[in-house]
């Protein structure tokens, strides 16, 4: 008697992004091992299983990710259906290739539902859309947790031939300032940080690219995921005013000079 | 009396792969205008709605992107819920942006739902994490129908830096490979097209960047759109077989001399 296991995206944040299959995988659920971003409101659309926390919470570290495979394994193992839920999207970012190939090495059947993954949605909520006719029809997507990836991506890019996304970018948006102006990116390009995408908290400040590396979007927030984007599509979110934001992101007050309420 | 519209991200095919947000909209529309993508299942999510398909259908042309905006301008004026469902993720190459501003401009109320992109889950659900420790962590995300904004990112990316991910990218795969050979990317790189992602008709090829040029992964399926994915990380795709795949994909007979069963 062999389980499965589903690494399924839970999305940005907010708890209707999670897909329909998701939701499924979700209902069926014997137990779920959850990371830390993942909405207690999603995690009630598994009323059956048992939810353990694997990610980082308050002062607790993380699990390793050799012991988060034993424990997918082990659970599989005892017959039971297990749901791994992962921010955003599992296969971005997200360590769940690693996690598919201990399932695969141990002969356990899985399957991947993908998520909305907050590369596109953060922006898209912070009314930029991260491609746009005439601005940028190319996307370069990176982690700001690892400068040894970046750096040779960023420090190529011809100015202005992308839309940048540095996810996860709050604690290294003043090298990748510095690496795209470095590069000869224009100190006047548009610059965004987009905190908690489509969570209560969510908010975003807009300036420039000389502006990013003295940005203060994080003050009060520093854990929080930060997103920070780069490139002519930014200024539309000047005039992209989405209705339908979560009403804290909307009256956010102004946590640096140029933060912007919404 | 003014309407409002939204903009919904419908994903990649599988209506299961719609967000409860994207449901929810749709469940109360008065009206939609859909893209000739969208799959039939997700339109039945809107019961009591006029259906419109604004996009490409068998011989008939898609509707201008102006003739679009001023429907959606008109539905809204006229009181009504409009939902635009777009595939994938409305603000990645879907023109989303323009019909944002469109809508700004006619000071009609709006909002953006995500979706679930291509750009992620059609390397997912055929078994390849577009990052993954050690192999790949940075994306480049192009458009095959624009390769004057594909060609200035691709020919400056230093080999094996970041996953390339082209989205319509069947017709350019040639003209791409050519410019990644050219740049120096090494001829036996990983390399796959996914076909239909998330559809009973998903399929995958895989072989290197020397191989692509020539790959024949559309013999039947012309106009399916397909993704093109080069890099490290497509080598995992023979070791993951996710298991809940559409069985007709995993049943599918080779098209060419290395399409793959799965």
């Amino acid at each position: 008697v062999t389980g499965h296991v589903a690494l399924v995206g839970a999305g940005p944040g907010d708890p209707e992004l999670l897909t329909l299959r998701a939701v499924k995988a979700l209902a069926v659920a014997d137990i779920v091992f959850y990371d830390a971003l993942v909405a207690e409101a999603a995690l009630a659309h598994a009323p059956r299983a048992q939810k353990f926390c694997v990610g980082k919470r308050a002062r607790r570290p993380s699990l390793s990710q050799e012991a988060i495979h034993s424990l997918l394994v082990r659970a599989a193992r005892r017959g039971k259906r297990v749901v791994r839920l992962k921010g955003g999207d599992p296969f971005v970012f997200g360590r769940g290739g690693e996690e598919a190939l201990a399932l695969c090495a141990a002969g356990i059947p899985f399957d991947v539902v993908p998520g909305v993954s907050s590369a596109f949605a953060a922006p898209g909520l912070a009314g930029i859309p991260v491609t746009h006719r005439s601005l940028s029809s190319a996307l370069a997507v990176v982690s700001g947790h690892a400068e040894s990836a970046w750096r040779p991506v960023l420090s190529r890019l011809e100015p202005g031939t992308a839309t940048i996304v540095v996810l996860m970018g709050l604690r290294s948006r003043a090298a990748v300032a510095r690496a795209l102006l470095d590069r000869g990116w224009a100190a006047p390009t548009p610059a965004a940080v987009v905190r908690g995408a489509s969570t209560e908290n969510q908010g975003r400040w807009l300036g420039t690219l000389a502006e990013l590396a003295a940005a203060r979007p994080d003050e009060d927030d520093a854990g929080a995921p930060g997103t920070v984007v780069v490139g002519g599509v930014v200024a539309l979110a000047g005039r992209l005013r989405p209705s339908a934001e979560p009403e804290a992101a909307r009256s956010e007050a102004a946590t640096g000079g140029r933060a912007d309420a919404r």
